[in-house]
């Protein structure tokens, strides 16, 4: 992350403070600290005010922290957070109105109220709105995060054998990830047959049999942004119902993404996908149809039944519809679009849909 | 985990409740809702009355909820946790004073007590205590993420020769971990050579050189359990100064674990390990000598220089002294313990120490 993004940030949240009539604002989320700081380890909290953005940690990530914030003035703290930010603005003085945003645990906010000289405002997210449309460097990241999982997806391939078990699938995956220099964005989900009807499965000793289907949810870390892919494929031929429920969720992906572009309503792009899977007389998914990703593995944008306002150019969402029958299946197709002007970029399409 | 568990979990949680003059308490923390309930998904709130324990869950979970938790109340839900939460208590009645622990958000707060109908009393952690003392299915889980993560050492050995790089390395060990049907219990940490100054050193693409030292901090998780060991060698002979600088630290480790014993104050331990390093006129770690592990990698209690209390049999911590010098080194030596009466077992006993 350059210098230049960082103080861009800055600015950005700034303007948000001055419209909600505050001077100073203190961050608690990690992924928000990371935003704002480019600082990316744990325990840490930042501080912007109109001056001076103020990053808190402690002397387990001096030197990372000196390392990787840039335009930042850093604290190295020995009590809690909650009173190295009172410490800190008692020092400053010129912050008169503060504000956290309501994300705090109750602990924390009490903690705060109670030392800093001021009275704190609780305020609904405001950085999670500023993260969810990517600058050029984050769908850079966002970009090369899916260009490592879809080399490790490669790699894998040739391991995909009947006896593998899911966990040594999903280990070998995340080793390639590893390998290649990033880390996980979540935990790798590998499910065979059956297994794959729970969205959320945890790889398991099943093994895989000579005729069975393949779901592989995951995805790559790199430089702090995520990617979210996910596969499905049979091996040794697919039964023709396997075959026609993938088909469907295929169509279902497809229309989903043809709805996507700025200015789009949300809900819509979610109706597109449930409404093939509702005409083809199958199962609607009770998961959302996609999510925002960066930074965080979910983030605005959430993609639901529900979902309400526009897409904005620059955001990426995943889209993920699928089809799952307890005891028998679960197909998902998952991709991950950069929201544009005219329409979507689909930043996992190198990423090959297997048929072993 | 048993049922038998469950319930006397379920019956200490009231124990504590009636104490607080409370009847029904919402859990919102994962691993309380893990420890009530024996689920062990994402996104799922717990709520305990005098006579039944409900899980609130969603479509993704219901599942597995019904495969994990015993003796609770399944409750699906499609809105908001918070509204699930108001839906089930309008429908109870019986419960007249709710309670909640601090640690949840503001925002969540905020929106229980809008839609709960009683006043929301919020309590300090009451399940973090309870979950300090382990039971013994508890105890043997850990020792059995344990025993995985020395198995896993032991398989990655043969991988650590010059040329490997930090990413490789953490690789192939959480290969181990997963192909032995574990998880991580947090991100491994492999640091090469003067990386191992920073505690939390990120795997990055630095290579294992002839000469060079060696820190690797991992552990597994197994059935919900955590284990967390570190271990430090040299490769191709230590300089004496390396040599040195961990007898030292194996001394303060030696030394903190002869203070372990229920009854014992915490804060002897920390200062035991302490001692013997500003004796040896090296310089004093940043962070605690140990926390507590189980459901969590960091729960109850926090070994640290002003930390306060006693030790309790059934508690398991870490003891984890370090001496880390930028530029130059970092040695840590980590071992997970059970507190007894008469003093404590060293459950991670038979990971070796490293000679490579």
């Amino acid at each position: 992350m350059e210098a230049q993004h960082i103080t861009a940030r800055a600015r950005r949240i700034l303007q948000q403070l001055k419209k909600l009539k505050v001077d100073c604002l203190i961050i608690t989320k990690p992924a928000d600290v990371t935003y704002t700081t480019g600082f990316q380890g744990d325990d840490s909290w930042a501080v912007v005010t109109k001056r001076i953005v103020y990053l808190l940690t402690d002397s387990r990530y001096t030197e990372q922290a000196q390392a990787e914030c840039l335009n930042c003035a850093i604290i190295k703290r020995t009590g809690s957070l909650a009173e190295a930010v009172a410490k800190l603005l008692h020092r400053l003085r010129s912050a008169k109105t503060i504000a956290v945003e309501k994300s705090v645990s109750l602990a924390d906010f009490r903690a705060l109220s109670k030392n800093v000289p001021a009275r704190i405002k609780s305020i609904n997210a405001v950085i999670a709105s500023l993260r969810s449309i990517k600058d050029d460097s984050e769908t850079k990241a966002i970009r090369a995060s899916a260009a490592i999982a879809t080399k490790a997806l490669r790699q894998v391939r040739r391991y995909i054998r009947p006896g593998i078990t899911e966990n040594e699938l999903a280990g070998r995956l995340d080793f390639f990830i590893r390998k290649l220099g990033a880390k996980n964005s979540f935990e790798t989900i590998v499910a065979f047959g059956p297994n794959a009807s729970r969205p959320h499965h945890q790889p398991s000793p099943r093994k895989l049999r000579r005729k069975d289907s393949v779901l592989i949810d995951f995805g790559a870390k790199y430089k702090g942004y995520c990617s979210d892919i996910t596969r499905c494929f049979a091996v040794g031929g697919s039964a023709n119902f396997y075959k026609k429920v993938y088909d469907v969720v295929q169509q279902a992906q497809a229309a989903a993404i043809r709805v996507v572009k700025a200015g789009a309503q949300i809900v819509d792009v979610d109706t597109a996908a449930r409404e093939v899977i509702r005409k083809n007389n199958l199962p609607i998914y009770g998961h959302g149809t996609g999510h925002g990703l960066g930074l965080e593995i979910h983030e605005l944008p959430f993609v639901k039944d529900h979902s309400k306002g526009n897409l904005k150019a620059g955001e990426v969402i995943t889209i993920e519809p699928g089809v799952y029958i307890t005891g028998k299946l679960g197909v998902r197709i998952e991709d991950d679009v950069l929201v544009t002007e005219t329409g979507c970029k689909v930043l996992t399409r190198d990423c090959p849909h297997l048929k072993v």
